[in-house]
């Protein structure tokens, strides 16, 4: 039975999700989904209830939900043979696409097991990833040039939180991430709106000085790291808030603390050492070390989960080019904890990053429209995947090189090193 | 935590399920949900993995699930204005409809709390419920005419329970209607497949006696009830065992009790009185009246629920008639437990009941294919609903009036009347 102080916090939580992140406006569905399970976890009830009651107070006619409980997933994959894959429940998506062309709204809520398919045949639980990121390509579309106002959030769940704290019980732990999850939100403190405000101000002022500096070239410098990302011209720096099609603000992650772009796809060079493990369609990615020639990942290495690695990155040709660069601060909340969540939604506000596959067209004003090889001919990216890996650390420095050959400080030691 | 001997049990009970009840053919889909409320509750998580692990055995290659926990259905409609009802998830429908196209199963889950919209705004969850019926009708249509094997069970759940005992606290009144749901559907028993092989056997000599009588017209006496149903000519009685149109054989409840036909829809006379109340859409109707001239309801009362009573027979032209008509004695292993279940599925299964709206076409031999006017003709009835209430009791009689006009005891004191 949850306290009453816990179900005022997950209220207050959920609050925050409604109107800072999604802003949901009067008339609109919400649908509710996980968008590397599917659907969310039983487990989820409680939030998801709360974010229902939330969403009927601020005017929405229908909350609706996907489920799909991961240890249905895990069952499937215990018994199924690979070529049973491909059966595959279309109406899921059904569901978010009417949802999206019904100018509904999208929440996506993180909570799955790290480790959820480590322990299977890492070629069936490809297959399994594959066949869904086929289908949810359409989405990610969606998403990705904000056809709809959409937010990612984290749940805390028994076995996730196991994993992010193992010394502790299963019950402890989970409570622990849950009091983590308030306060690297903001939800915890009196007015977490009003925080928000602040904090929305800071990054803006941030992404505003980087597009104005219009730099041709990010050089990165640490253990491991040598590496030059190439900028498309025109592009501009985001963060926090966003705008649909139709202008409508919303923030599309909860937390979020990065200022991020869109990398030219041919113009990375060099080679990059990821500084946290990756999980990756319930499996685990550790000692990531990539190489770039052109753009194109030249060498993929990795200590631990190499296969899906190599698998990620042949899923299609723009997944194995970079589709997004995100400076993090090592002071931000989230890094602060000195915590490894698995999951990418927390672990990328917790140091700089890059992505590969597809780019946001929203970081290259005027690209949202035009045709998918007019966006490649820009530098943009295209790709049915997006997978955020994480490269910032405290001996990570980050240059900014000017049209002019100008070299500005962007990092220095993991934390911003220009004033705003 | 549940113990290890209630995880054998339930396992029993899935494997039961999956084998007994749907049949599951290799390669046969399943899609899991609740007609009553379209998706189950997540407190049904534990069942549905023991059958998903069942149906996965079974050669599955994937076990879909329709989630919708009742507890969203009610913060909805505690929100939502009238209009807003009309914002509907036809995306769940198309999961049902793909998989019935697809040559797959479908399983509904009952759990619900009888009571779930009892102190809401009658009208609003009318409205919510018509819309519901509406967009579930092709679901129902492929039922009624077994395009596919398809199969109704029930679950225990906190809330259900509570109501069903409500001397108990919540865990111990779900402990205990698990119990009797094992007990009801013979899941308890060492060998569970044998006893459902013997109880199969004998309902269908029963159902055979009774189709081989020709009967013209039942005639019902007892206290509050005199009434007389036609039968259409050609009809044939069935119980527990039926066939798809492809010849594949599945029982479609568990348990079932019940002899049942195909009234004609315009051959009803007189008066009935329900001897349980009828839960409907999350709504009580008690001490329930109905008085039928030429086959059509021209009276209603309720005591309790007269305006959802009213509101479902006006639903459309079909809900004012009947569409079945079941015969079940007061010594089945439901009936024993003397318990009102607030649940058709169970309560159907404890008396003799007939239902409003549409008529299963299975019980009239060759109207599978024909047109609606046709099977209208032949005495047929057509309707988006179909809902069963209990007429049933230790003090009714029911005569079985043969084409020369002989009479032919069928019930006597709510027991059967005639040997096989």
């Amino acid at each position: 039975m949850p306290t009453k102080a816990f179900q005022t916090k997950l209220a207050k939580y959920a609050d925050l999700i409604v109107t800072v992140g999604l802003n949901l406006e009067r008339g609109q569905r919400l649908i509710i989904y996980n968008a590397a399970t599917r659907g969310v976890g039983v487990h989820t009830l409680p939030l998801v209830s709360e974010i229902a009651r939330a969403a009927y107070q601020a005017g929405s006619p229908l909350v609706d939900v996907i489920w799909n409980d991961e240890s249905l997933i895990r069952t499937r994959l215990e018994h199924i043979r690979h070529a049973d894959v491909q059966e595959y429940p279309t109406w899921h998506t059904k569901g978010l696409l009417d949802t999206i062309e019904g100018g509904g709204a999208l929440l996506s809520i993180h909570s799955s097991d790290p480790d959820l398919l480590a322990d299977l045949d890492p070629e069936l639980a490809g297959l399994w990833n594959q066949r869904h990121v086929r289908d949810y390509e359409p989405v990610l579309v969606g998403a990705t040039v904000n056809r709809m106002n959409w937010c990612v959030v984290a749940a805390a769940g028994p076995r996730w939180a196991k994993k992010v704290y193992p010394r502790l019980s299963s019950e402890k732990a989970e409570a622990k991430l849950w009091r983590t999850l308030f306060r690297i939100t903001r939800a915890d403190l009196p007015d977490p709106v009003a925080a928000w405000t602040d904090h929305i101000r800071e990054l803006t002022r941030r992404a505003r000085y980087l597009t104005d500096r219009r730099f041709t070239t990010l050089r990165y410098t640490g253990p491991g790291t040598d590496l030059t990302i190439g900028l498309p011209d025109g592009h501009r720096w985001l963060a926090a808030r966003e705008q649909t099609a139709s202008g409508h603000e919303f923030t599309a992650n909860l937390p979020t603390e990065e200022v991020f772009t869109l990398p030219h796809r041919l113009r990375t060079e060099g080679r990059v050492q990821a500084t946290l493990p990756l999980v990756h369609a319930g499996q685990r990615i550790e000692g990531l070390n990539l190489s770039f020639q052109g753009g194109h990942v030249v060498r993929a290495e990795a200590r631990k989960g190499e296969a899906v690695l190599r698998k990620l990155i042949s899923l299609d040709e723009g997944a194995s080019f970079l589709g997004e660069v995100a400076l993090v601060p090592q002071d931000s909340p989230v890094a602060r904890q000195k915590t490894l969540f698995f999951d990418s939604l927390l672990d990328e506000n917790a140091a700089c990053h890059v992505a590969i596959g597809r780019g946001y067209r929203t970081c290259l004003p005027g690209s949202e429209r035009v045709t998918d090889a007019e966006f490649l001919e820009r530098g943009g990216n295209i790709s049915s995947t997006h997978v955020d890996f994480m490269i910032g650390s405290s001996q990570l420095d980050i240059d900014g090189i000017e049209r002019g050959g100008a070299v500005q400080p962007v990092m220095r030691a993991g934390e911003w090193a220009f004033d705003i």
